[in-house]
């Protein structure tokens, strides 16, 4: 399922109407596109139409570089959202973490083993522990240090930073701090968070405590993009797992490490191989 | 899992503190009871001792009806709360239900093959949809109209009908009505309830519809003792599944039927076998 | 996920070449057909291609007798596999089943809830006993009764009463005969079964006795297409449900029925949807 | 569900018969022990009797060493298989590799965040790949190179440096050699191993690549102690993922590595903290 090389992704949406993928695939094939996979969908309740279509541009009449401009018109008659992607150019990723380094190392360790198709260029974190994680696997690792005084500035030089190494794609590995709604900003759709409950049960802080004091008999995690409203942006990928009167909060949180890098690693690779629109506050997650 | 017959068990929750499983099971190896099933569990954080103990009264030295009196003195030095029951002295059930037929149909079709260690007595409705499905199982089936103005009046007639047959356990089998606090006090920890969500996410009316609103990719139901705080009462079993940007509300429901027939089993299962204790609005659920 | 009312589903599995989803689509377009929904895939390592097409076919400018022919000599060009299904003609089933009735309560309830787009004509047994579970739902009941003597005489009868009312799928709901190499000749991938393990372990007789003596932690059921191959036709869907050593051989059985209905349903559901193709021994079933 | 500071835990198993719980648990008050933990089992079918105690050794009129000379004689009187383990005597473990590193990394990552309750002392491979991974967690890592002529000679080694640091239990944690006959009967039930599929289904070798042929909806993965017989070894844990027409048997390779780690992490939990008893070429796994 990962990508196919020099290959080009089209993610489209727009009100249904008759003949929509008779004319996004002809206008690929009369182009020499070799369409490798195809998924689409209609919601009849809501009029929508969306598709992902991957197809191989070695034989492509249009240059890379003029594919939006090529796509646009088509696009703007349609009124869609939209967006191409080419498989030659890889995301550029900066992780943020804390102090907890499960989600960090299965990160590492999927992106060494070809699971991600991305590139990750640095590791960004509010303290020092991680940093032989990253040495391990030659990876640079920026401390920002944050209090409530130094925020606003230190998100400024981050931001900086970030311009600075084009990073377009972040991805909070348990970051213990919140972003401000100015930083979202930055990144609209661009930063993915792991948040460990299943949302929207036990929204906020200790959702294992919450979890331990309501008397769940499962327990989840939620990879999501972020945006100004904390825990509530559009979900990406969920999943869960069992719990009894025997696990006190301690074991609960144990067992959730384990849904957590899991649920994130699912959503990130689901993200890096341009599977995922969102749409009105929901995703649609293309298989 | 089904009870051995002529057996007992004794469920018992206390203070920790040394000696209790020693305690416990000398009492019944010295009146001549073979134990059967021992499970016990101590939370540490908590404090507190919980056990589940079954043995066969074939060559035990106390009558059936004097297990309560030689058991409290026992019971009221360690200041337990403890229930014991006995294979042969079944639950007396009465099924509630409303239009939807799918718990219904799964709860006789499990009460037939011999599931579930209760007798149903009678099916109670609000409407006259599925009295085919009782006449089928040659079960009693009663209907009480319920409008606002008649509530009361009615609650009081099915009152007076669960008493007059003794019933014990009430079923909420997708009953569509809310029991009055009134009528909630007369079954403590005795209504059982299949909600239609993965509590506490989307509590209250149109669960399917909040899910695909949020956008969530798992659904889930929940059974729970009723209490008077609505969707509050303590969770028994629940489980998930998993959904997608093609599934609309409607497919949801259709799967979700799925899960709350199954969820609703495990927990009648549990509760007709003497596995669960609530304690401090949360379940044991013994395995 | 249902069929949309006058629709047309179309299977198609060739060698894969470039345009083929465009030539496909473009096809439907032009002859006024609405695509509601599309799925390929391209299986590299095989080199083939393979989609389900849904369109609507209100302004169809084929009708709906001459669509075969139509897309003949294009499956012609492409070498292709192919079938064409109309929503509006209905599959007409014929549901065998012996004793076991928890398959047969779970398929005609879902039949009567509108889940499976088939018309059941007939429910076929070797013994009288589920007799009046079809007269609750009003279908009518054959006995067959089969001895190794009789076998191929009854299976003649049964033949015949199926060719009489045009019969075109048959479901084995927990059919506890084996179906002579001779009449699945007259059913090819239209017989479905529900086997009880996780196939293929424990192939042949018992499996739930010789998962318990293996010592599985899991055990599962499976639904597939009959071949003269006992338990080896293409698999349609599989589930798994948890064990330990607490349970018995009887309760794995018990377990296991929860799983072999809720496997079969899911099966049927995308059989009756046109949403399976069996290739190479294998299934396809699209989402 | 880790083990308690200075307690101990007895895994005891004999024909059943009246007053063993009792007995048992009457044997640990008197000398003073407080039970953390009891789980007790009867199998009805087979008339045996087991179960799992832990208790607080503070107290304890009997020292550690003198534990099993205090057992024996019940034992004995009960013709029981038994053994006891101390909390403040760890396993001592070699984990066997070869070139595949998400098991490793995953058993190193829990190990330092205290899940389990071992000492690693060593990684033994064929090969040099993973020597990194074993210094930055600071474990001693050695190299035996094993040919079809060295093998004998090989193992000699190998069994002399275990011997040498006392090592009591051996991880196979995607080890691509088999061990001969002789090399595991010095180990008996204290070789844990993780194979690639859902045993029984897919013994043998490429077990991905014979679930692809065989296209299974279901791919699994099972750890075991290791005996003579291959593949064939009382299984501890096993899990599953959903595979579809879409997964190559590099997509399998892949979802499979996520199942083996978390399926042998799960099973090496459950070794140390003396949760699993062998007996019948099955096992017991206590929660």
């Amino acid at each position: 399922m990962t990508n196919t090389p020099n290959s080009a992704v089209l993610l489209f949406s727009c009100p249904d109407r008759a003949g929509l993928v008779s004319r996004l695939t002809h206008f690929i094939f009369e182009r020499g596109g070799n369409i490798m996979d195809l998924d689409e969908h209609v919601s009849k309740d809501e009029g929508t139409f969306t598709a992902r279509i991957s197809w191989q541009m070695d034989n492509f009449s249009i240059a890379a570089e003029d594919l939006d401009d090529a796509i646009r018109p088509m696009a703007k008659e349609f009124n869609a959202q939209w967006k191409i992607h080419l498989s030659e150019t890889l995301p550029r990723v900066a992780i943020f973490v804390s102090k907890f380094d499960h989600c960090l190392h299965d990160i590492l360790w999927r992106y060494k083993a070809g699971e991600l198709n991305c590139e990750i260029k640095m590791i960004i974190s509010n303290h020092e522990d991680l940093k032989p994680l990253a040495d391990f696997y030659k990876l640079p690792f920026h401390v920002f240090k944050i209090t409530r005084e130094t925020k606003k500035e230190q998100e400024a030089r981050e931001l900086a930073l970030l311009k600075e190494n084009e990073i377009d794609t972040i991805v909070l590995a348990r970051y213990m701090q919140i972003l401000s709604d100015d930083f979202c900003t930055h990144y609209p759709r661009q930063i993915i968070n792991i948040h460990h409950s299943f949302l929207p049960a036990f929204i906020g802080g200790n959702p294992y405590k919450q979890a331990y004091m309501r008397g769940v008999k499962i327990i989840g995690a939620t990879s999501h993009y972020v945006t100004k409203d904390l825990d509530e942006g559009p979900i990406i990928e969920q999943d869960v797992i069992r719990v009894s009167h025997k696990d006190s909060v301690k074991d609960m949180v144990r067992k959730g490490r384990d849904l957590e890098r899991v649920v994130l690693a699912r959503a990130l690779k689901a993200h890096f191989e341009y599977r995922v629109m969102a749409l009105n506050g929901r995703t649609i997650v293309f298989e």
